[in-house]
């Protein structure tokens, strides 16, 4: 199990519609092979400024299987117009969950 | 509710003996008032880069009563050590868990 990070930059006054386009997307990962879970957290500091957290089987799930989807074309039809950069993406492994 | 998302870089020969480290300091994070859940995730992407995600019952809980607890001397005499440079902090709300 790891963890897709995507830091996303949009327009702060397009929040309420970019969070509406991502609620929308939702299916989109949940019927994805391998996909587990998936939030959205809104970054306090800085305004337009978002972490997808999605929750994957493996790398290749995401990477492999998903990115070569009609599932994430979808997802990027609803949520690509609201990016002002394109999104920084890491994957993290889980050393631990402590308490 | 928030997360504090907290970027660390570290010498990544020291990796086992920093997850060590953090896996030792996490009582004094459960011991913390308004402290929920830590995580700690490895960066697969880059070596020696790490992301802690600390769950806490407010903004406040963190930045006032943690960081001025003794708890957080602790932490950082155990974790300050490995850092490379300072961490970048940000906190985040949690928009929605979509499933």
């Amino acid at each position: 199990m790891i963890y897709e990070l995507a830091s996303i930059k949009i327009d702060p006054t397009k929040s309420n519609e970019f969070e509406a386009a991502v609620k929308s997307a939702a299916p989109l990962f949940k019927n994805s092979k391998g996909c587990i879970a998936m939030n959205l957290q809104k970054i306090i500091e800085n305004d337009g400024e978002y972490l997808l957290q999605v929750t994957w089987e493996s790398l290749e799930a995401h990477i492999v299987d998903f990115r070569n989807s009609q599932n994430f074309q979808d997802w990027r039809a609803l949520a690509g117009p609201f990016f002002i950069e394109p999104p920084k993406v890491v994957h993290s492994d889980i050393i631990g969950s402590f308490f």
